[in-house]
């Protein structure tokens, strides 16, 4: 069943031959994009949906969330905003609720949070495990995101849990917990920071995944400077993310780097952060990506035009490079070819903004502007209330 | 026809005995609130609408925007992101747009973004001519508001118009305009800025407000340091709203004044200024409103959530200040005492989040929490896939 998407005002493609056109079209033909290009051009399909002059562009990639957690630390975060301490929340509250979740309650929470990502335009998802910290809660943890999302990460290297000592606990991370995981996981990844794992821990769990041909990521650079950045450039992690402390060595090695520097604004906004330096990045020639970090704690949202509205706004990122970030480049962190672009035989993931164009996003933040989503050709959704 | 909104898990009244509740409920007979209280001590009510434990807030109370327009200004947007000139824009694009376009083409783009503002939690809304500047104009600019929304400020004093004389144009604004809009608003307004209108000519547009029995309100210290605040303060004014730019002088100025500071996060972001100071006028005692300053040009969202959401997340507003100062705070810029509450006697306008507490306006930026809205009683919406 091919479906023509027509009269597009503003297709963006992310594609360099295809690039941004105008009175554009796209052919959608099963889980395939079977052609893009001018309204007037396109090839015969079973059905045709003329949206109306809006935009459209690839679905978002989000490619870093932790969405496998139970409970919520909504009264975490409200302490924090109100500047008090609390010192008995943390990932251990959302590890703790995990562990004693079942798992139908675990892959329902998942699969709601999906749906609600999609409603915002988000087509393809990354999650991590990392709140189960022991081989069993790991595991499972592992299993229920592989039969939800898109790609799944192995963060057992998240944090200690209470009352183990570091070094046993990446020998367990790099052995059982790893042997146990792996059939579910694509990649491994490290929360390299002062407090969770040191470089030495890091590199050790980086090199153990690479030994079982996984690839990897590092979480870097969040809360301080720190040797998570070139740490990840040197043992050719797919990305590293976060970056929110970088030395201009960190920026050097980046940019000369087959890894992509996958910035969390959310993230950096919820916990009281600067916002990543996306501009020295780009300026230097790094590959950017913008993703939600969605979890309970550090970064409660779904939602990708909010990244991408707040590096507009206040990362300089200009509204191509955003929008680009969020899509092709969520797809080079995770090192993927067939989405984050609209271009014949990508998958058929797409979005239709209720709006002319993607500048909209950033012009009008927090409206919700979702019209209709496509993933895998599937037509999910239409925004019951068209502006027209 | 009464009905209960029953299950109501955080109820949030802003009215100092009712408090914020939990196990709550409300009951709303036609267009006026009868109830609230304990869920199980609820009057009888004609129909029940169980909310399944999420939040209720009163309405939100946009107490500041420019909706009577034609066009917009997304190129000229698109370059101030990109940090390139755009000389060519402002205002005047948006005047031309309004006075060539027909009143039917005017009313159904006001009617679109009031629609789209409801469907994310407004249910009061103020909205301001000021893209006529022209007696015919601004009087069917007016007109047509006074039609459609709540509250209507005029604002002939935005921008001296191309190839009039400042001084002149004042003339006219006290005048022959005034007297032409007087039946159709309740409120007069100026821009009170280097490049708009100075301090003097400011205070001739409110004296002559004033002494039509109109009320008082102020654009001031938007870009910069400026009499505005003080002069609003002076006049007796409402609301002065942007303070962005705040000497301690001002700060103290209002904090024991009966002006309102209206903030206008999105604005700030929009156009790249710092965000105004909230917790220096909250500390001082004064009384704070957010609102959009929905405009086609420096801040085009009807979104008060992302407002919310900024207040708390990057001007250090906790969010009991932020949702109270979008609601109450937005009445009270109003002088109204019937919208802004949850209590018995008042306008049955009210939301329900699809979340659990009003905590997830900042905790989940972005994302559409907006589940169902009551204006004047009317169910207007409910989210078509809430969240369970
Ligand atoms: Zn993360
Ligand atoms: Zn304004």
């Amino acid at each position: 069943m091919a479906i023509l998407i027509d009269n597009i005002g503003e297709l963006t493609t992310n594609d360099p031959e295809l690039g941004t056109r105008h009175d554009a079209a796209v052919v959608l033909d099963g889980e395939r994009i079977a052609w893009a290009g001018a309204s007037g051009a396109a090839p015969d399909a079973d059905e045709r949906l003329d949206v109306g002059g809006r935009a459209v562009l690839p679905g978002w990639v989000d490619s870093h969330t932790h969405l496998v957690f139970a409970g919520d630390r909504t009264v975490e975060f409200a302490a924090r905003m109100a500047g008090k301490p609390y010192t008995a929340g943390g990932i251990a509250t959302t590890v703790e609720a995990t562990r004693a979740a079942s798992d139908e309650a675990l892959a329902a929470n998942l699969r709601r949070h999906v749906a609600e990502a999609e409603r915002q335009g988000t087509t393809f998802l990354e999650t991590k495990t990392g709140y189960g910290l022991s081989v069993v809660d790991e595991l499972r943890s592992a299993r229920i995101a592989a039969e939800v999302v898109d790609e799944v990460t192995f963060l057992g290297a998240h944090l200690v849990p209470p009352g183990v000592d570091a070094e046993s606990y990446v020998d367990l991370v790099c052995g059982e917990m790893l042997d146990a995981v792996a059939e579910h996981v694509r990649w491994v990844d490290v929360f390299c920071e002062e407090g969770a794992f040191d470089e030495a821990q890091s590199e050790r769990v980086l090199r153990a995944a690479v030994k079982r041909g996984l690839g990897v990521r590092v979480h870097g650079n969040q809360l301080g400077p720190g040797p998570g950045v070139r740490l990840a450039v040197r043992a050719g992690a797919a990305s590293v993310d976060h970056c929110t402390y970088l030395t201009d060595d960190d920026v050097a090695a980046l940019a000369g780097s087959g890894t992509v520097a996958t910035l969390l604004p959310a993230c950096d906004l919820s916990t009281r952060q600067p916002l990543a330096p996306a501009r020295r990045l780009l300026d230097a020639g790094a590959v950017v990506a913008l993703a939600t970090n969605a979890n309970p704690g550090s970064s409660y949202t779904t939602s990708m035009a909010f990244c991408v509205a707040t590096a507009v706004l206040q990362m300089r990122m200009t509204v191509e490079e955003a929008v680009w970030a969020a899509t092709a480049g969520g797809a080079a962190a995770l090192r993927r070819d067939d989405v984050g672009f609209i271009r014949p035989g990508g998958r058929a993931d797409l979005q239709v903004l209720d709006a002319p164009s993607v500048t909209h996003l950033a012009y009008r933040p927090g409206v919700p502007l979702t019209w209709a989503v496509f993933r895998r050709g599937v037509h999910r959704m239409f925004n019951p209330s068209p502006l027209g």
